[in-house]
């Protein structure tokens, strides 16, 4: 029988997809599971994007250009533009999510063995991302202690040999909830200028950003137009994961043109879910409002609740809607199977993201859990009272 | 400024996405032109299929699951039953296009360097998911001659070393229309068997074949089982190529589970375009023989016409929609620039795809020209009537 590739057996399994198994051994023995481990959003989709599918003229369904169509980008541009970002639809690809767009920029800068310097904890798929493009990523740690803010540019000096090409940060991020300051964003702009080194930003949670707290992309850095390079998507922004829509967007002409490559071969991003995100970008604001409003409320009650169970440590998350929390215990991997397997309160459990797969250094962040508060604020404050039940008798 | 990768330099660009800015330049100058260059049919989309959006009652547009939902899975197995191909739902993963299986495959079984051997002339994008992949393609060359029926074995065997991997071949083929015959398959299985190689086999014509012709997957072929890998969409099918759904089909189970990393990575094939794809499997056969009888009839007039136009040589096609011709011409690639930029015949002219980007071999196919006959017949009747003449004065 032929062999599967080395690349295929090293492409990580997602750290949540292993618990699969057992969430559904607790569903057929009748448990309620709250799952505090997806980032599936349960807010609503934007009426205006839902009904655009459905007042579709379509006689074909075809192909449309591999960018993403003038117009579309147009609008994107204008978004942009509200948000201070000043870019030309020219500037921008549209993409099969923002997964697409990190693969996009990975072909276009990096060649086989290339390193990538990423402050971990991160999205667990960047360990994937990275794996298909035959590429290393060089984490570099951030503490619960300092709430995940930036390491010291120190950090990242000593981590940067010839093989590495770029930066990648997540901001606001996924999975500790951190928001990097202006003054951040600045002292990455410096180091990447000086070694001639790509910042890509993924910048999906742009609109979920709380307590006043302003948001300052690495496309408003003045000087850094070659540098930077923006993975967008509307997944998170509109809760509609399941479009598939996202953008790659740079002001470096070379890297749009050599992803163009990429997205060509391609032939086209989705053109159904293109209609629904075109018209969502015509979301009122009233939307976002009441949907920021909702994760404040949400994130206070998580917090307030974690901080009362005895041993928890909680990161307070000023962006997007996830935070890492440090437990009493030693193993979470465990923890989560036996959440799931064997513990119930009054017949009910929850499920966690153990936050070891959020990094790629071993050994680190084993004692820690990523929690989306992506539920209603009543299944919140069960889910939390549920996880400190299991806490007073879990041993390990 | 930091350098883009050398495999983004690499990357290829379409062969005929050089020839757009000709065509806009014709465009501008009043001319009307004739795409017989592009795949991209003119058959409507199944009515279920483009209604089945329109009555959607989603509130939330959720991720799918990252292999598609078991119930569309279980459908397509059903659709698959129908064509004499046995296969359960666990053996198919749904992704983003045909191109993204063959990604999938691609990663799944190669690693950097690898070799994978495929009959040119091929389908052109073949060559970008490759570089992509860091895999080196192995042409050997099918001929004009032969209608582009597989290459002797022999040469297949010539070209194998340690690296290689696996045999890709596309039946129904583009660029060729050629559909291999059981014989031919059986042939493959042998050789793949006996020097432990997968075969890949894009199917995604399946249903265009002509003349009373008989398709032959190689997923119907006993004893192929852990070498057979097969590529499918929905967008020739049902003209539906905007949609962006894919397969990929294997009764390998390793490559299904190490498909389904690459999958998971990504999270979710585009939702609502699996609501369009699962109803399309209602479209009545019906639609298929009208499908079928049009693209004869336009075969049927397209080698017709083209063999009045002395020097040309065609290769009848006997499944798909393209054909390759041979033009009494030293280069197509300037022809088809010409054709746009200088030639009229009473202000049309008409655009076509050089062949030479569907070799990989540099140097062949450089008269050749693929045409793809998604016209309806007046159309093509002229477009061909306007090659001719422009043949007659043409100077290379």
């Amino acid at each position: 029988m032929p062999k599967i590739s080395q690349k295929g057996q090293l492409m990580p399994e997602s750290p949540i997809r292993k618990l699969v198994p057992y969430a559904e051994l607790a569903y057929k023995k009748g448990k309620t599971v709250y799952h505090l481990n997806i980032g599936q959003p349960d807010i609503k989709t934007p009426q205006v994007a839902l009904d655009a599918v459905k007042v579709h003229s379509l006689d074909i369904l075809a192909y449309t250009r591999s960018e993403g169509s003038e117009e579309y980008r147009k609008k994107i541009a204008e978004y942009y533009k509200k948000n201070n970002i000043y870019v030309s639809h020219e500037d921008i690809i549209v993409t099969t999510g923002g997964s697409e767009a990190l693969l996009f920029a990975f072909g276009s800068i990096m060649d086989s063995d290339d390193e990538i310097i990423i402050p971990e904890p991160f999205y667990a798929n960047y360990n994937g991302f990275s794996t298909a493009s035959n590429i290393k990523v060089v984490p570099v740690i951030s503490k619960i202690e300092d709430n995940f803010a930036l390491p010291a540019i120190e950090e990242f000096e000593k981590l940067i040999t010839p093989k590495t090409k770029a930066i990648l940060i997540c901001n606001p991020g996924n999975p500790t909830g951190y928001l990097y300051s202006k003054d951040e964003i600045k002292k990455l702009a410096q180091i990447v200028k000086k070694h001639d080194l790509f910042l890509i930003a993924d910048e999906v949670y742009r609109e979920f950003v709380y307590d006043g707290n302003e948001f300052y992309s690495i496309m408003q850095e003045e000087g850094l137009e070659d540098y930077a390079i923006m993975i967008d998507s509307v997944s998170k922004r509109y809760s509609m994961c399941g479009a598939r829509i996202g953008y790659l967007v740079s002001k470096n002409k070379n890297v749009i043109k050599t992803a163009l490559k990429f997205a060509q071969a391609r032939l086209s991003p989705p053109t159904l879910a293109q209609i629904a995100s075109e018209a969502a970008l015509q979301t009122p604001q009233s939307y976002f409002d009441e949907v920021i409003d909702e994760y404040v409320k949400r994130r206070n009650i998580l917090i307030n609740e974690l901080e009362k169970i005895e041993g928890v440590k909680v990161a307070k998350p000023n962006g997007a809607f996830y935070c890492i929390a440090e437990l009493p215990i030693k193993n979470a991997d465990k923890f989560a199977q036996w959440l799931l397997e064997t513990f119930d309160y009054n017949n009910e459990t929850v499920m966690v993201a153990p936050a070891a797969g959020f990094y790629s250094t071993p050994g680190v962040g084993l004692n820690q859990i990523r929690i989306a508060y992506v539920l209603n604020e009543t299944s919140l404050i069960k889910a939390v009272k549920i996880l400190g039940e299991a806490l007073k008798v879990y041993k390990d």
